[in-house]
């Protein structure tokens, strides 16, 4: 059985491209609330689950020890751009910490952001751990370790304490086993382990409303949600759909997106979790599907459709400006 | 009834994502030798039609009349990474053609290749129409307004002398015809017409063995082959998988990417035609489907098995270069 396409691509009125794959919309004790395509598939949640990761850093007292700020928490939880504000906030963190830049294990590439990729190379300088995407996770990880008393060295490996703490939460949030077996590697060198979107949903729906949560893991998901509504460029960066979406609904939506198609989402007002995969891994897909379920079941006004329309249903344009197309919710949403 | 998967992604050992679409190959005669899902599907072959658009460019006689290369030739059928040698050679097709880079209008962008971007940005610089990665193609499209003694101006539109011979050539190699309700707009602004692969397969049968065609076309066809062999690098780049193929098997293969995950690629030995459309869109799905039919059809060497290892089925490597996974040819090969 193939997964239905969730998302259609036209061209001059006809349908060019399509996305298949599944999204599981799920209440905190993992009720069924919406569901298309096969929700029980085991999938790599990747840089969706930074939110959830970033947990031990609230809950090991790491953030309160070394006077994280709003910003820094939600770069712990980014893919960010690679901006020179995203670049200083990861810097800051590991300066709290008594750490420099050396000791992050993530890998440096050129900034994921085109405008800001153009910018570094302007100003003459080559990018480093600090520019790639995860490096505020990262930084988060390094604070994780101060804080615990171990050396931070080795972070990455699965059987670090950093690790195991941070295993240990996405394993109690999403209420599924993560077996050494549903391990593959990440990008920037961490562990991954494959959840079913069912289980991923469960754990954003209780991320977002606290429900079944001891008093501690709520408030340090709290906390976690707050910053990132204060701070939606550190997550992502301009003119990119997490910041976009959460600069227009602060803490009424907590979206995070993941490589290869994957997207997370918590709607604490209605006490639901999203995840969404797209079978062939593609961004652009994942973005309208996590648009599509945010329509159904968040209510936006006049001013918030307007503004998120080009988010949602963008239209493709080519180089002239000229509307060639449309990306948007294929027939499987049964949308008006 | 949905395509088969033609491209697995994996990492850990697991499949993370995979790609559906379509194959076609096909001889000069229209018989089909390989197929995989529907081939009778009409697509938008975009960019991957490029060396048929510039047969009227030889027919013409425009690349005699201005004296073009064999590099600028090869430009003419490019999607290039908008290097310095691509702009260069742009400029020259027009200032041979006796017009401005302000006659261009295929609107301008930063160059694809990210390299190449960066170095442009580095300079201090900012990209003009001669950097799109289509500038070759509409370059070509000026010299033949200009041998036909009419105004290049608007030679984007459908209607325009040039549109139309490239609409006819593109129709006699196809053997399908082109509707005006076929017609959808491509990112450079010029009319691109939907085509069943079968169609398109067989196109690239004829251009690659001249069967079934005039002299002057078959003539044509082998004076743009000849170009693209020996300037592999013109019509993509660094690094790319068009320019690697052919610089490793010359004139044994002419292959061409599209946009939307097409791809077309004449194999003159066999006397085949390939067309291939990955039916979300990617490109690095259509890349692993064309190595897997030149693998099948092409008989390689060690030394060309061994350069073209990385592309045909390249490992996913994340930030510390460590391999996180692999794209490979799906089931549906029925490959060893």
């Amino acid at each position: 059985m193939s997964n239905p396409v969730l998302v259609d691509v036209t061209r001059g009125g006809a349908l060019e491209s399509r996305h298949r794959g599944a999204v599981a919309v799920v209440d905190a004790s993992g009720a069924v609330r919406f569901a298309l395509g096969d929700i029980d598939a085991a999938v790599y949640p990747r840089s969706a689950v930074k939110a959830l990761q970033a947990l031990p850093l609230i809950e090991s007292g790491a953030a309160e020890r070394f006077g994280l700020t709003d910003a820094e928490v939600a770069l712990a939880c980014a893919s960010h751009s690679g901006d020179d504000v995203h670049v200083a906030a990861a810097a800051s963190m590991l300066e709290r910490a008594g750490c420099s830049p050396a000791v992050l294990e993530c890998g440096a590439h050129w900034p994921v952001g085109a405008a800001e990729s153009r910018r570094l190379a302007a100003s003459g300088r080559s990018p480093g751990p600090l520019h790639n995407n995860c490096s505020g996770k990262h930084a988060g990880f390094v604070c994780v370790a101060c804080a615990l008393g171990v050396d931070p060295a080795g972070y990455v490996g699965a059987n670090h304490p950093v690790q195991r703490e941070v295993r240990a939460a996405l394993a109690s949030m999403t209420g599924e086993t993560l077996d050494a077996d549903a391990c593959g590697i990440d990008g920037c060198s961490i562990p991954t382990y494959r959840v079913p979107l069912r289980g991923l949903a469960r754990g954003f729906a209780r991320f977002g409303s606290g429900e079944g949560l001891d008093p501690g893991r709520a408030a340090a998901a709290r906390r976690i949600r707050r910053a990132v509504a204060a701070h939606p460029a550190m997550v992502a960066g301009e003119g990119r759909f997490d910041t976009i979406v959460m600069e227009c609904l602060r803490d009424r939506v907590f979206c995070k997106v993941g490589a290869e198609g994957v997207y997370c989402a918590a709607l604490p007002g209605a006490g639901l979790g999203v995840a969404i995969k797209i079978d062939d891994g593609a961004a652009r897909a994942a973005e309208i599907a996590m648009g599509a379920v945010i329509r159904r079941f968040v209510s936006l006004d006049e001013d918030a459709s307007a503004a998120l329309a080009a988010v949602f249903e963008p239209a493709i344009t080519n180089w002239n400006g000229r509307r060639t197309g449309d990306l948007r919710p294929g027939d499987a949403w049964g949308m008006p």
